[in-house]
């Protein structure tokens, strides 16, 4: 069995903090002990506050020039919205950028390197906790071709981002192909169940779930010049 | 806490089986017993094959036709990959058309009325459990911009598709805008987590879960005028 835990507790957090301690706090209040293999799955928007990745947005036009500056590229836009490219090869709305469950005036972005943020939170928990955990640091993002908004994976590390099956045979004997599972996406949508959206939980726990080797939030990039629907 | 449990030992269903009584047997075999709000999740091969939704396919020319003729439009083909539409107006490889962990020479189709379906397995699995629960039927797809495949709802009965948090506040007071959260896809994603791939477990359940309300996997699909990427 496979559990997701909400960790509930976490307050707000402020450039400087040190997330793995707060998480690690948090994790105690709310009964739980970490295990090895544990994912410990946070929501980027701490992240990104810890790490003082925010920008003043005073008003409307200040807000979409950071969006402008956030982006790399942006693939379409519809009145307010603009689906961008970021600098790490993300495709979401308003690239990043977002003003809510942040101070007025001020708007959160995406975390300069969230691989490199997920392995040093992995190591900071391992420091204070002497566990072997796996972090996933998420962020929300919508889907062409189908509506509703998906929490999915940013940054990893300790567990493997796609797990390729290819090579492997189903049950008739016949080899699966293009059976690469993007198990970290599946992390991050697991946990948000236990999240929620509007009460401020943005950490949760999924325990008990199987992996080999690790992998980065980077390999779930597709190369644009791979990418039909670019 | 939400918990993801496996249903293994359902072995090979036949057009005409009883999927609610095979699952009910099954589930009783991991030694659950069923919940009033616990999610059923079945991959929808087992749905197809138990509603007879087959179709010969000798051979790769076979196959290709068939593609062609459950595609109601096709948005980019690349050597033999083709993203289509379904009459369902899903968009994925090969309209949904599978030959793996099928009897060779067979392939399988998508079911007819996936919504329908869930809703017959979920009143199904009430008369002969006495429990309310409700039913996800999952396919696995790929996705625009990010690599690797992920496990989504193509059958919802009992619970929401879509959970609309728009005129909830954030931590701040701030309105939140344009959430809305496809939870029954995060439930398909979960669900995989804990069903694996290449080892036959084409069921779980998802239990823990809150959410009022109900919706259809219908409520998934994006109106081709609305979206960006068509």
């Amino acid at each position: 069995v496979i559990e997701l835990h909400p960790i509930t507790g976490i307050g707000e957090v402020a450039p400087g903090d040190d997330l793995a301690a707060i998480l690690a706090e948090a994790i105690a209040g709310v009964g739980l002990v970490l295990q090895d293999g544990d994912v410990v799955v946070v929501t980027h928007k701490v992240v990104s506050k810890a790490e003082g990745a925010l920008a003043p947005a005073e008003d409307d036009d200040a807000y979409r020039a950071l969006v402008e500056r956030e982006a790399v590229a942006i693939l379409r836009r519809r009145h307010d919205l603009v689906i961008a490219e970021t600098s790490h090869g993300f495709v979401c709305a308003n690239a990043g950028v977002d003003r809510s469950n942040v101070t007025l005036g001020q708007a959160v972005l995406l975390p300069k390197d969230p691989d490199g943020s997920a392995h040093a939170l992995r190591r900071r928990i391992g420091h204070i906790t002497g566990k072997e955990v796996a972090v996933v640091i998420t962020d929300t993002f919508g889907r062409a071709w189908r509506k509703g908004l998906s929490d999915v994976a940013i940054g990893v590390s300790g567990m493997p981002a796609i797990v390729d099956l290819r090579g492997t045979t189903d049950t008739q004997g016949r080899e699966l192909h293009a059976t690469e599972i993007a198990i970290a996406d599946e992390v991050a949508a697991a946990a948000d169940l236990a999240m929620g959206k509007a009460t401020s939980v943005p950490a949760a726990i999924v325990r008990g779930l199987e992996f080999d080797g690790e992998g980065r939030a980077a390999d779930l990039v597709r190369d644009p010049d791979e990418d039909l629907f670019r």
